[in-house]
């Protein structure tokens, strides 16, 4: 099976993407919405999309996608952290370095390990954190690269520092996206819907009071406006329960009867790599 | 009074503090944290942060900042349409650029633009949309940057197509926070809070019928991680009313009564330039 992600090679999605078992082949997509277009038009049989970061938040195209563009469902959620590494070829002399290659955000995620370590190098901007490694794999001067471990393996460079990014507990929460229900399988852990009721605090705290009836813990919950219609909002949350998967479906059938829109985006189990 | 923003000279947020009246001085700082912590030690007597993005979402870093990390109130709202434009030196011939530099953001974000106009030319990433107006006003190469208006005007580099980003409808959302709470004033729109209850879905749900009660409505909700509390959460909300200020008052009171975390983020104007 085809698997979508967010390109181009060597990204962090695609070290994501690297953690699901039976990967025929891989596809790189330039933009969020063109991967999850991919699963859409049977380019790809699943994708994996970012859809939360620790620090930078909730990735509304993605949420967006999901609500308004799209029929798919999570299958699974992989929590990978943001580890950045500095990397040389092989017999760089490494009191020489005067150039420093990556992605503005690898630049930025590492700015008081540079600051300390490098203080005389030149920070050079590059279009991914792989175009830096490329560039430092052909380059006879002394330089390095800033990136995630898959850099150092697809360039063959060697690592000289790991997990310097200045934030240690930053992370990135992806979603594996298919056609596919799998809500009925085994080790599903959570539950994710979007549903929208008439402007009022009092009708979603109707909602809210159907996830206590069946002992369900509701873990996020973020409103979106509603495309089109100003002035109107989607609820994206994600649900918990230690109850039988009996039980979630008859608290979403009461949840669907009660909202003027809903959509059940998938049960699922979690990955977390933190 | 100076006021803190996130730099390098030229960003977006720079355009945005600019909106402001009676400013002294501007202050560019290298991360939100950063910015944010310029008011509450003195450094600067006001900030400009962004909060949310319409399509990458809400900025967790900024609001976690407000919610664990200081004591400020938003004194008002900025929204500013992300409009990126094509500039060159004057006397450039147009029919021979080569090369189009940007921060890697501004690149992807006119990719359609720039595949159907200029689909040879050579995209090379910036540390900043500025630093890539500086090196086209530097160059002797028939070059263009792709930037805001603002680099055009600080490297004065003659704008050749405006607003060539693929998507119109991308904006982002500013507050700016003080040390004074100036929930008094007559022009406030919106208010923001945070707060927490336990873990149940029907807490929240008694919380939300407070604001129906003083026919209040929420317009934004978004669920945190309690910092350092694991399975906890915080609340962010923004609210909005027709009534008086002190039904928002006595609501607020009566939220603040039955939560474990209660903060008043203030009461602000909201300034909208799309």
């Amino acid at each position: 099976m085809k698997v979508g992600y967010l390109g181009p090679h060597g990204t962090f999605s695609e070290q994501a993407v690297l953690k699901i078992s039976n990967i025929q082949e891989i596809m790189a997509f330039p933009t969020i919405w063109e991967v999850i277009n991919s699963v859409e038009t049977g380019k790809t049989g699943k994708c994996v999309v970012p859809i939360e970061n620790s620090t930078e938040g909730c990735i509304n195209v993605t949420v967006d996608s999901m609500i308004f563009d799209t029929n798919l469902y999570i299958q699974s959620q992989i929590n990978l952290p943001i580890e950045q590494n500095i990397m040389v070829k092989e017999g760089t002399d490494i009191n020489k370095i005067t150039k420093i290659y990556s992605h503005p955000q690898g630049l930025a995620q590492c700015r008081l390990f540079l600051q300390k370590n490098y203080p005389e190098a030149e920070l050079i901007a590059t279009n991914s954190t792989a175009d830096g490694g490329k560039i430092v794999k052909n380059s006879d001067e002394p330089c390095a690269a800033i990136g995630l471990l898959r850099v150092s393996e697809i360039y063959g460079l060697k690592i000289l520092h790991k997990s310097i990014q200045d934030n240690n507990k930053n992370f990135t929460i992806f979603s594996v996206l298919s056609k596919n229900d799998t809500s009925k399988e085994l080790n599903n852990k959570k539950t994710s819907i979007a549903f929208s009721t008439d402007n009022s605090p009092g009708m979603l705290c109707k909602i809210l009071s159907l996830f206590d009836v069946w002992d369900i813990n509701m873990t996020k919950i973020i409103s979106r406006p509603f495309r089109n219609k100003s002035e109107e909002y989607v609820f994206f949350a994600d649900l918990e329960s230690n109850g039988s998967a009996n039980d979630m479906k008859n608290c979403l059938d009461m949840v669907s009867r009660k909202t003027s829109f809903f959509k059940n985006l998938g049960s699922y189990a979690v990955y977390d790599y933190r």
